[in-house]
């Protein structure tokens, strides 16, 4: 019985082995570092995946939403970062969690310490996040004075701990290079340890910094300038971390398996049901300039094979997309047949797909509570 | 009580009066064209929309998958058609389904039929698609030797039933002006006219015309060169369908309401718990040739006011939508506030977020079959 075989519809495919392998080597890059590995949950929001990197030894994770946070606690996890600043309008949940698990939260602003203060926490980790340059939420580095107030705010209230102070380099996306990583990564961790040693004295307490993307958690090997790493995306890879230099492609751990519905001979293309609610509409530049939504790669008895050159997604709809084809992939390829999209990024198709298939046939379930 | 006393997450609104009063109008425009209304359910992928429908007088509906037919069949539709070239791995779910209700396929290949040749169908109506312009599936239009073939394939097998000719105009979203709508929709009326003037003394039958786009549903008011129309996404309308001009901003049905999680004063932007995973990440380029991801509007006790002028989500990332904001907003919003974004494609947004809540409080659930 092959893997095609037992697939009728559009199926996300993962390989197991190589995502226990990813969290494996991830989880060594933290130990070599002394640093404490707390992977970010949002890449796979699965209980059977967290799993697997319970079995690696990790004990904190990371997560974006409250929703999240109660899903992963029901299965026993005990140590849960919400790495976005938080959603204050969800108080009551976060102090019912916060009396079964260790809860740590992210702020940026005095306003919503105040509205943390007005809850009952025992103990809840408050961390302070700085806008160490992808300028989306955070602190302003030169920003001290704002610094200085949220900071103060967390230490006067009642049941709020200051953790540390957090950051996010979403802007190693966007590099050129993959050696362009590191300095990103550099300047994030020598700015973090200025404002550290600039506050703790005004605080009066010693403050961790939390630090995490999968480009610098993949490309940078020492990490012992901050006190842990929150990487989520490396546990599957995808286009965009191949496209950075952040993954190897035989690091990719999903892949959309999607029937073939439609071929055009007139332009070469074969259309896939799978489009924009299977794989996400995510897209990547190609080098001459178009836009990619995937990627092709053939399925085999017991997985899939290398990249398919000169084939490509070359735009999706809601339920389809279409392949631009090589000569020898439209000719090989009927309708009926299967074929492996690797997705752009892999987070979306997950959150979008919400089930997986391992490779020997087992279904893998996600989170549905924030979208049921 | 209002609606944002009751909201504590990012929630999908729906406007139950707007999106019924879009559903009586469409309803109307087909009676007096004297067509079928067949709309398409993916935009909603709710049994409780449907209803809505239901009272408006609707039998027939459009789904793009067997298991949108199956979910919609389980609340007593019996007359379906799954508008995307369909499915051949899905056979036995396709027997069974045609066992209980009208099921319509649609198919551009003879390999598709040759497929369907091998069900143990009663009776499967059978549509040939015809590529109108979209360029994605379906028949050349040029190539009468291709459709004839299909045609032929059709006839010669037990169960299946040559129902017609079907065109999806997706081209019409691409106009430059909401004139240039009426001329796409005439030619593909006239190319589907001249088709089936030449097929149906071959295959010796009386063929039926469906056709289905909101832009040529909405701009288009005699519908009466087709047998039905299949638009879908005019019932909750978005910025996609006002910048086409086939929507006005007082039929939008839906909007995110999501809370402020953070803000910044240097660059005037919120930043809203609500994004990629909420909203997916459609975007439209705005007059002055930025990317937009959604447009803002105020909430108010009722529903939601205007859009905000010189407002708009710059930017989406998985959890998150960072608003660039006029002065007025941004002095006027506080973190844990609620915010209200227009999506670019309501069909995705509703995708994404599978479930809605009505102004007066009742959640509405969607399918989540395909994806659980």
């Amino acid at each position: 019985m092959t893997i095609a075989n037992q697939i009728i519809r559009p199926t996300l495919l993962v390989d197991e082995t190589r995502a226990r392998a990813n969290i494996m080597e991830m989880t060594r890059r933290a130990r070599s570092s002394g640093v404490t590995f707390r992977p970010h949950f949002k890449t796979h929001q699965s209980i059977e995946v967290g799993r697997w990197y319970r079995d690696a030894g990790v004990e904190a994770i990371t997560v974006s939403s409250a929703s999240m946070a109660e899903y992963f606690a029901t299965d026993g996890w005990k140590d849960i970062l919400i790495a976005s600043p938080i959603n204050v309008r969800e108080l009551a949940r976060l102090e019912q969690l916060a009396e079964s698990i260790r809860l740590h939260v992210t702020v940026d602003s005095v306003t919503a310490v105040c509205h943390l203060a007005k809850g009952r926490f025992a103990k809840l980790a408050v961390w302070i996040e700085i806008d160490s340059g992808d300028h989306r939420t955070g602190i302003d580095t030169s920003d001290r004075p704002a610094l200085e107030r949220v900071a103060r705010q967390v230490m006067e209230a009642n049941g709020l701990e200051l953790a540390g102070l957090i950051a996010h380099d979403g802007h190693t996306y966007g590099v050129e290079t993959p050696s362009d990583v590191a300095p990103v990564y550099e300047k994030t961790v020598r700015c973090l340890a200025d404002l550290r040693s600039w506050i703790e004295p005004i605080v009066g307490q010693k403050l961790r910094l939390s630090v995490g993307d999968t480009p610098s958690g993949k490309l940078v090997e020492d990490h012992s300038g901050v006190d842990e790493i929150r990487p989520g995306n490396f546990v599957f890879g995808d286009l965009c971390q191949l496209s950075i230099g952040s993954c190897r492609e035989d690091e990719i751990a999903v892949l959309l398996a999607a029937p073939v519905v439609s071929k055009s001979g007139i332009r070469r293309e074969i259309v896939l049901h799978g489009g924009a609610v299977h794989l996400s509409k995510d897209w990547l530049l190609a080098p001459n300039g178009r836009a990619i939504f995937g990627r092709i790669a053939p399925l085999t008895d017991t997985g899939w094979g290398p990249i398919l050159p000169d084939c490509y997604v070359s735009r999706v709809s809601q339920e389809l997309s279409v392949i631009q084809a090589s000569d020898a992939l439209f000719e090989s390829v009927e309708i009926g047949d299967l074929v492996g999209v690797l997705p752009i990024h892999s987070c979306l198709t997950v959150n979008a797909m919400r089930s997986m298939r391992t490779l020997d046939g087992r279904t893998i379930s996600c989170m549905l509570g924030e979208h049921a």
